[in-house]
């Protein structure tokens, strides 16, 4: 240490003591600096994959279902392109083609509605006209133009159909 | 300011100043320190949401691939159902329905492969056998089983293919 001649030693000592309070500090705060600056690439970084993470997971469960649809359309053009087969079997293939089909979509969670005779519900039914059918309770789906899906509660697809109205005699 | 009546005004000066530079670092720091809590806790905010938003995201893009298939499952069941129609009306209407896979799929990117004449790319086919056909080029596809598809460069699914062997006279 360097003690210049004249000072105060206690005043000096205070003095020492600040500046290595300041220098300590100056030091705290290029590394906090330091930790601020690596969290802020780090999440930049992370934003990046994100993004590139989003898309790639939407179209990789996407292609995992068109994988899933891809055996159906080849049995679809198998029972087509049997041109020596008789129209049952066509039917008959045909049929098995579109169960595969509700499998499939069954496998992930979707169920298709039977709205015929239920209850007109709004939010899972369009009503596309009605009728007066007054053989049928009021306001029930007297048929239906569009079969509805739904996964759950989730609407998927809403069906089209026709309800019957006993309020206005036609 | 307090000044001590002994110091040197001088020195007293300098420990003033010094202490002031140590309170706007201090200042400094504690700033230094909650501008990386915010940050932290962004970070982990963005990283729950991130996490949701995968899901959510690839749910809906396949959701979207689905609710572009269910009019065509409804087109093969009106064909079906048309229990009047002749067979060359359900196969006509069979045949547009098929029509209607592959211009969805073609619409998410994905096209059949044609490999019938092909030579054989291991990348892009699954040798099921071999053959020996002298009127075909050696290592050429003479038959399809299972059609390949692709989306540009990227196989989705493999073909499965008949192979010409010429190196072995059967």
């Amino acid at each position: 240490m360097n003690h210049e001649p004249m000072s105060n030693p206690s005043e000096d000592d205070g003095a020492q003591v600040l500046e290595a309070d300041l220098k300590s500090l100056e030091a705290e705060l290029a590394a906090q600096k330091d930790v601020y600056l690596r969290l802020a690439a780090d999440f930049d970084n992370f934003r990046k994959r994100t993004a590139q993470e989003i898309e790639r997971r939407a179209a990789a469960q996407k292609d995992a279902f068109i994988r899933e649809l891809l055996p159906i359309i080849d049995n679809l053009e198998r029972a087509l392109s049997a041109n020596s087969s008789s129209p049952e079997q066509l039917r008959e293939g045909v049929q098995m083609t579109l169960q595969q089909l509700h499998q499939l979509l069954r496998r992930h969670g979707i169920e298709p509605e039977e709205s015929r005779g239920q209850p007109f519900d709004p939010h899972r039914q369009e009503a596309v006209s009605t009728r007066h059918d007054p053989s049928e309770p009021d306001h029930a789906v007297l048929e239906t133009f569009q079969r509805g899906y739904r996964r759950g509660n989730e609407v998927i697809r809403p069906a089209k159909v026709v309800v019957n109205n006993l309020s206005h005699a036609r």
